[in-house]
C-alpha cells in the first residue's frame, strides 16, 4: 500500500452492512483505485452500482484477494475466519465486521472516537466491534476519561436489520400478516441458526444471539467483553440485557452509568456536546430526545434523555441510538479504512 | 353492602381498561346485582354486552352513584378526581385505576399478592398503581420477603394500549402506512395532551407521560413512587427508564436487582414459581423466556431470563412480562373487587 489510492474489496457486499460499505465509499469518495465485490456462490453474478458503474460481484475465495489494500469484511465470523487470513496473506489489512477476531488479543477492536490509537497494533486485522457496542462506548468515552467509569446497566431495544436483510423482511411480512389477522409464521429470528422461532411484529423477544452457559446471550456477553477491551479497563462493571423490538433500522439503549466521582449534569451534556461523533438531542421541555426513526440513515451517535440517578450522585441515565447499520457496522468501518487510508498516503 | 350481591359501576366503560373490567367481570362471574356502565358524555348511548344482556352506557355524573356499593375508576385522573368523592359520598367503595389518588397517605395503593392487608385501610378509595410497576413489585416481592431488596434499575417496553383505544389505532394506522411506503401524521403519542408527536410504528419513544423538573418523566416517577409505598420501603432505591415500542398488548420489563443478601439462583427461580400470580417461563436451552405476545389475554406476570449479575453476587437480572390492560389494570382493580366482595360476604 505505497500509493494513495487502493484496491479495495467488500467481503458480503450484497448484505444488509456490506450494501451501506458500498454506499459509504462512494457518499465519502473514499479513494478507490479497484472495487471488488464478494459474496457467497449464491449472490455471485448481482451487478452493484458504484460511481455510475456496475461492478460484478464475484464469489469470495482464498484467491479473491490478491493485489487487494483494503478489504471489509462483514459476511458472518465463519467466512472471516476462512478468509480473513488469505486476505492478510496476499498483503491487505482487513476491517472485520464480525465477532471472528474481536477477542483476539492481537487483534485491535476499535472505534475510532474511542481508541483510534490502536489501530497501529494490527497484525493484518482490526475487528470492527458489535453494534449495540459501538454506539455506547463512543457516548460513554467522554465521561470515562472526565470521570472514570464504575459500573454500567444497559438495557437494548435493537432493530431487526441486525439480523440482515432476511430479518427486515420478516419484520415487514410478519406486520403486515398481524395487521390483516392473518396468522404469523416466524421463520428467522431470534437466531437464524436456533430451532425455535418468535414472532417479532409487535412484540420483544429478549435474545439475540445464543445463549451462553452463564444465562446470558453472546450478544449481551459481547457487549460486556467488547466494552472492557475497548475501554482497556477490565475493572468496568458491565451488565447487559439485549433486547429486539420491531424496529427495521436504529438500536436504542437504556444505560445507567456509575462513574468514579461526583459529576454535574451540565458538565456531563458539555462533555457529550464537544464529543466527536455524538450529537446531544436533550431537551425534554420540546420533547426531544434520540429515536431510531430520526437516527437512521444517521452515521452520528444520538444521546439525550440525560438525568441524575435519585439516589447515586455519582450515577446517570440516558438514552443512545444509533443506526446499527452505520455507526454500528458499516459507517464504523470505513471510518477506519479512512484512518488506513490517510496515515498511508502520508507515510507514502 | 350487606349482601352477597353488588351493585357495580365502571367508571370509562367504554376505554381499553373498562372493557375489560366488564369482561372480567362477566369471566370471574362476579356477585353483580346491577350494572352501571359510565362514561364521557361522548360515549353515553352505546350499549355494552353483559352475561348476554345489553348495558347502555350513561353519562357519568356526581349522581350517579346513589346505590352503588363497588366503583371502578378508569376515565382518567380528573374524572376520578371530580366524581370518586362523589361515589364515596353515596356509600361505594372506589378502585381507581387512575394516578388521581396513589399518592394520597389516606389511600391504600394494593397489588393483591403484594399488600392485599392494606385494603382494609381504605377510607372508601383504593387505588390501583400503574400497569408497569404491578408487574414489577408483584414479581420482585416474593424477593424482598426473602432477602430484602436495595436497588432496582428498570427499563420498560411498553404497549401503546397503556395510552388506550386511539393509540393501538394510531399504531396500526402508522404501520400500515410505513409498509405502504407513505407518510406517517403522528396525532396520539407520546402524550395525547402535550404539542409534539412522535412516530411509534417500527420505533422506541423514550417518553411515557409528561417530564417532570428532575428530568424523568412521571411515568418513571409513578414507577419509583409507587414501588416504594407498595413495598412499604422508603429505602429501596428505584431507577426506572420507560420507553413506548410498537406493541398493542403487554408491556416487558428489564429488570436489575440488587438484594440485601447474597442469593443463590435457583433458589430465586423456585420462590418466583411458588409465587401467586407469577409464571416463571424460563428455559434458555429451548428459547423459553416471557413474550409480550405470549402474555396478552393473560392475568398472570411472566418472569424468566432470570441469570446472576456477572459482577455483584447480590444483584440478578431478569425480565416481567404482563399484559397492561389485565394485571397492570383491570384484573389488579377486578382482584381488589373479588377480595371486597369476599370480605364483605363473609363479614354479612
Amino acid at each position: 500500500m505505497s500509493n494513495q489510492f487502493f484496491n479495495v474489496a467488500v467481503v458480503g457486499a450484497t448484505g444488509a452492512v456490506g450494501q451501506q460499505i458500498v454506499r459509504l465509499l462512494e457518499e465519502r469518495d473514499f479513494p478507490v483505485k479497484t472495487l471488488k465485490l464478494l459474496s457467497s456462490a449464491r449472490s455471485a453474478g448481482k451487478k452493484v452500482l458504484f460511481k455510475g458503474s456496475e461492478v460484478t460481484v464475484e464469489e469470495a475465495t482464498p484467491d479473491s484477494f490478491a493485489g487487494v489494500d483494503i478489504a471489509l469484511f462483514s459476511a458472518g465470523g465463519d467466512i472471516s475466519k476462512a478468509l480473513a487470513p488469505h486476505a492478510v496473506r496476499h498483503g491487505a489489512v482487513c476491517i472485520d465486521n464480525t465477532n471472528a477476531y474481536r477477542m483476539d488479543p492481537d487483534t485491535p477492536l476499535i472505534v475510532p472516537e474511542v481508541n483510534a490509537h490502536r489501530i497501529a497494533d494490527h497484525k493484518g486485522i482490526i475487528a470492527n466491534p458489535n453494534c449495540s457496542t459501538i454506539q455506547m462506548v463512543a457516548a460513554l468515552k467522554p465521561l470515562q476519561d472526565r470521570y472514570g467509569i464504575d459500573r454500567i446497566i444497559a438495557s437494548t431495544y435493537q432493530a431487526v436489520s441486525g439480523a440482515g436483510n432476511q430479518a427486515i423482511e420478516e419484520l415487514k411480512r410478519q406486520s403486515q400478516a398481524v395487521l390483516a389477522g392473518e396468522d404469523v409464521q416466524p421463520d428467522i429470528l431470534p437466531v437464524g441458526a436456533l430451532p425455535v422461532k418468535h414472532q417479532i411484529a409487535f412484540n420483544a423477544i429478549p435474545q439475540i444471539d445464543k445463549f451462553q452457559d452463564n444465562g446470558y446471550t453472546l450478544e449481551e456477553m459481547k457487549m460486556v467483553r467488547e466494552t472492557k477491551k475497548i475501554m482497556e479497563d477490565d475493572s468496568i462493571k458491565v451488565t447487559t440485557t439485549c433486547v429486539r423490538i420491531p424496529v427495521v433500522y436504529g438500536h436504542s439503549e437504556s444505560v445507567y452509568v456509575e462513574l468514579k466521582q461526583d459529576a454535574d449534569l451540565d458538565e456531563v451534556k458539555q462533555l457529550l456536546q464537544n464529543a466527536p461523533g455524538i450529537t446531544l438531542v436533550d431537551d425534554p421541555s420540546n420533547q426531544a430526545y434520540p429515536l431510531a426513526t430520526e437516527a437512521a440513515g444517521q452515521n452520528d451517535v444520538f444521546v439525550g434523555r440525560l438525568r441524575r440517578d435519585l439516589d447515586n450522585p455519582r450515577a446517570f441515565n440516558m438514552w443512545i441510538v444509533s443506526d446499527n447499520l452505520l455507526k454500528g457496522a458499516a459507517w464504523n468501518a470505513v471510518q477506519i479504512a479512512e484512518i488506513i487510508a490517510a496515515k498511508t498516503a502520508v507515510n507514502s
